[in-house]
């Protein structure tokens, strides 16, 4: 055999073996697939979650519910090792319903708007507050008006997310930054408070939370989400009458921390077990709703992907865990004590996948790596998701609980659903489990064992 | 100047104007995108065809007065030429509330389940039909069981849906032959009636009608769906006691046809007014629930794409004509109605662009041509829809309305949404104007205005 024949020889074993390969996989993920779609344990698992433990916010005796059950779930499901770890979380009360009036300045007449306490405000006292209202669209109107025109008000922040963008998470983190730090922008020139226009683009009378922070060089004052309807009625009257006042009540405090838990199911791999592979959510949610979307869904499709993987009898070459991330609301104290044990064990986890953004039809997954070599081999397996109906699988946001492993040089990988329904229920009362559709959970986690199998069949070098 | 660098230069000015052209049509979508998600009217007219008017069969009062509805609100948005065609409809009434009972053969025990009439089903008499259930999963098992055991029984097809289809409407495909052909099929064997199975992947207790056939050569018998709940129920129940006996009981009848009409609005083209486009959806709905998603969502869908014309002033160089079309679900009589006129009157339709798979997020466009040339020129705009989330562009079903024109050598396009959700609605009292999310609606217009700007500036030579 000439040289040139037998490299033509190697050429051709290679290209046969590199099309195996694929077809092997291609076969693997269609039984991932069915057997998600045909005997699926989400769904039912997210039921319990929502409607036997509902909201659960870290500190709350709701959160100790969910660690246990997570915990029960898993090791009944036989999903490997399940373990706890410790974590100590914020621990912030909404106390009682909140609310916030409208007052007329002729006629006094009253009228009740929809609203509630931004996660970590601090109360308003037992007889509230009550000031004018100022209503700015940018913080840039904030310094134009001064703390002549704001002191003593309650400032009042009207940007809508932008319906143009297609993502709706973009349109969110543009508008994410009044609710963040609209107390201590308005603090700043003497105001007693703020109410921010809840971060979702559909019009209704649910009031959104969502974390807001504090500076320690400037006052704290309260601050409130108004339900979106809320806010143009509001809008509107202060058009016609400019010198009304807005009267908000809420006791919510901050308590000392509390000991909370990620809970941990771990698969250990079978030729690589020191590579890992994260597949989590957050077990925490918000105090509002049931947490279905928000991310009981992120949950039960990480618990799937063990479960599938059981079902199958796949032994994966690499460890798979997967992990019920503890307190990513407010605090994400979880997520970095995951990351602080990963580094002091000198763990190494090859990537880690997060499921954050609702249980909808999955169009893809986001990427981010400043390795341009293991973005391309992500990237070789798009073909295999095309039939799944994932075609958006390129460099984009990982989520937040895996975040904190970033500089352990982890590949980090966001579950990518459409987007378009999710700020309707995000951190509101709505987001409950009636909102969720069987099939779209069941893709979304397949779609994530599905990855979760190549990871862990063909690493990430 | 020599050959080669005329030539060299003609080749750089022609991908010179390629690109510009691109660029053009790529800011005009970003416009059309704007315009439906800041302005759209889609969501607000749906509204009142669900709301006002509700579900409207064909020889309906209701299916009148959407006639009328949908005229008035394309005259009041001043879209071009607006008309009726006349076209006679079939018209079936559903009478009064259907009632199914299981009755069990030791106890006498009722049990009553939800069911409707299959819609052009005879009724069942004054004091219904009543006989043993043969549960039966394949046509193929009627003619196993043979007359002797289906004489003057009820036959119980419970074939549900296969999860594993990606798409839901290959799913629907594969099982919707028990709805239209079962009671054919069982009547040959001297059964009284029949019932289906729900077509629909959700468990609950919503029972979807939808169309059936006769054969003049079979004698007529009764036949009813029940819901998937029901089904289920049903088929536990009969194994533990396999005389138990079905009780049906409907006055569900056909009436003489009514005349009716397909509303249609025309915008002329300015360059080539004879090219015609067409975009579409049906107005007429089953008569339960509202007809939200199948398909008042598509007509809502074409109205705005006109809009969207109007409000950017675009002045299309081809022809656009917006169609409701009349009685899609029991006869497809103002789809064949339109096509034969259009014939008639030796018109030249380039394209037609149906949707009627629901008002969910957009994921592309099926292609139903011969010619491969006009297919490879949509193509070429597929980079053109991906920033909007439409990846699925290729070969696939235009729609049923759409369909009577294929002889007349028209390109057919169906609007592709994502499909998990739609049977979960499809024909059944749950298809109300709530289930609508009015970005996802939105998205579908757009994605439909931005075709058919394609089409009308550059054709399909």
């Amino acid at each position: 055999m000439t040289k040139q024949s037998f490299l033509l020889l190697l050429f051709c074993i290679i290209i046969i073996l590199g099309v195996r390969a694929q077809e092997t996989d291609s076969l693997m993920i269609r039984k991932i697939y069915d057997e998600a779609l045909t005997n699926g344990k989400s769904y039912e698992l997210l039921g319990q979650l929502c409607n036997e433990i509902g909201s659960r916010l870290s500190g709350s005796p709701e959160a100790d519910r969910a660690v246990e059950w997570a915990r029960m779930a898993m090791q009944s499901l036989g999903l490997g090792t399940v373990y706890l770890q410790e974590v100590m979380v914020p621990h912030w009360v909404r106390g009682d319903k909140e609310v916030g009036k409208i007052i007329s300045s002729k006629t006094l007449v009253l009228k009740e708007l929809p609203v509630c306490a931004l996660g970590g405000s601090i109360g308003t006292g037992k007889d509230g507050i009550i000031g004018n209202v100022i209503e700015v669209y940018q913080f840039e109107e904030l310094e134009k008006l001064g703390r002549e025109k704001i002191e003593g008000n309650i400032v009042f922040y009207n940007r809508p997310m932008d319906p143009k963008y297609i993502s709706t998470f973009d349109a969110y983190s543009k508008a994410v930054g009044q609710r963040w730090a609209g107390a201590i922008r308005a603090s700043k020139y003497g105001a007693v408070g703020v109410i921010v226009r809840s971060l979702t683009l559909k019009l209704d009378d649910f009031p959104h939370t969502g974390s807001m922070g504090y500076r320690d060089t400037v006052k704290k004052i309260p601050a409130a989400a108004i339900s979106t309807k809320g806010a143009d009625f509001l809008s509107k009257r202060l058009k016609v009458d400019r010198a009304l006042k807005f009267h908000l009540k809420m006791n919510c405090e901050t308590l000392p921390e509390k000991k909370s838990y990620n809970v941990i199911a771990e698969m250990k791999g079978s030729e690589f077990p020191d590579e890992i592979i994260v597949v989590g959510g957050h077990l925490d949610s918000w105090d509002m709703g049931d947490g279905a979307h928000d991310d009981g869904a992120g949950c039960v499709q990480s618990i799937e992907v063990l479960r599938i993987f059981r079902a199958l009898n796949i032994k994966p070459k690499r460890t798979i865990r997967a992990v019920m991330f503890m307190n990513e609301e407010n605090g994400l104290k979880g997520a970095k004590k995951y990351a602080e044990e990963a580094k002091l064990k000198k763990e190494k986890h090859i990537a880690a996948i997060e499921s954050d953004a609702g249980a909808f039809s999955p169009r893809g997954f986001g990427i981010e790596t400043d390795d341009s070599l293991k973005l391309a081999k992500i990237l070789e397996w798009k073909s295999l998701f095309a039939p799944y109906g994932l075609h958006e699988i390129g460099i984009g946001y990982g989520g937040a609980d895996i975040s904190k492993l970033k500089d352990q040089n982890v590949v980090l990988i966001g579950l990518r659903p459409d987007s378009q329904r999710y700020f309707d229920y995000h951190h509101a009362d709505s987001d409950t489990f009636d909102k969720i559709n069987k099939r779209e959970l069941e893709l979304g986690g397949a779609a994530m064992a599905a990855l979760v199998y190549l990871l862990s069949e063909h690493g990430l070098k």
